[in-house]
């Protein structure tokens, strides 16, 4: 089963917790822009991404959205799982980018590996430190960069998920990564084409000068 | 031995690991503002406050501060002992807030420990969701709140981890804490004692209206 694959640790585990994820892990498919977490709903459990994309945000009371990361292929959502974590005060949200297939291991039947198995509890550390240090990133971009550092960062990240210099990809949305307004978002891309970076087109963003555009991230 | 007091997980170890942590802790006591942890040091060991109080913040290639969380006695600062945890990509400086007495694992006794025994794994799991948790509400504020909240908000923390609505402190210290400028701390300060919530004197803030602070932070 391809579950094995995927799931970081496996040779680690004993038969025994093999089995007991073979037996409980279901697979799911999923189209784009569902969402699959959310504060308000249950915690589900662990998530193993085997195609497709996730993203991770958190949302302002007035509605505003900055993503925290990506979650991709062969990676583990471990926040849809939060209710099995102790200490954890606070709620993200969880949506697929584009179509995802995943498998879900319900929290009561891993919080029983977790709490007997060292290998599970250490690979929850190692989870957990990633995305620790990609909030860190972003923590440390948003008090010590301008906007348009991270524009230009976040459409080089872009580019390389997606493979394309040619984003399709809204203002709007933008935004929504970024955490800011689309009004911003507009000025900053404007002046990128003003000076030769990217082309605009409607719903599109076009990198034409990957060179300047990774100097203004430095 | 005090250890044992303050080792949240001791009653779950078993003896060898008492043992080892008995063996290998070193008391050490630090006046206040030493750095006793950055990024260009080794990475000494888990730390065990028993008295004062240690502040972990992150500092702009400018030099600009933000508190990320203080550590206060009974509680651990993993990240001074960051290399035995993998995939932690980031800095942080630990100093101490005041004169402070705590216990030192060294990182690689620690790290025996960790990689064998589950109670602790789970428990290096719990300190790490305190963090991220910290962290994100740290997040939080600054994507959403106005510095005025945040000051507001950090004014009230102060007394309640002081004791004391007679806060002494510089513009300076608090801009420090927050990641601001010192202007901007002096502004909103300004504004605060001109409605009456704070009086301001020379290194002192003193809370004289907490009801109306409390409401700003809402």
């Amino acid at each position: 089963m391809e579950i094995a694959e995927f799931f970081p640790v496996w040779g680690e585990l004993t038969k025994t917790e093999q089995d007991e994820l073979l037996t409980n892990a279901v697979k799911k498919t999923v189209p784009a822009g569902v969402l699959i977490h959310d504060s308000n709903e249950e915690c589900e459990g662990l998530i193993l991404v085997t195609d497709g994309m996730l993203r991770a945000f958190i949302t302002s009371p007035e509605g505003r959205e900055v993503t925290l990361y990506r979650i991709l292929p062969g990676q583990i959502c471990l926040f849809s799982a939060s209710c099995i974590l102790r200490d954890i005060h606070f709620d993200i949200t969880v949506q697929t980018e584009k179509e995802t297939a995943y498998y879900l291991i319900p929290s009561h039947k891993f919080k029983r590996l977790s709490e007997n198995s060292l290998v599970i509890s250490r690979y929850i550390n190692e989870i957990m430190s990633a995305r620790f240090s990609d909030v860190m990133w972003l923590l440390e971009q948003i008090m010590w960069q301008s906007m348009d550092k991270r524009l230009a960062g976040f459409l080089l990240e872009e580019a390389s998920l997606e493979g394309t210099d040619k984003l399709i990809i809204t203002h709007e949305k933008i935004a929504s990564h970024l955490g800011t307004a689309r009004e911003v978002v507009t000025r900053i891309l404007k002046y990128f084409a003003g000076e030769g970076l990217i082309e605009l087109k409607r719903g599109e963003v076009d990198i034409i000068d990957r060179m300047s555009l990774e100097d203004l991230t430095l």
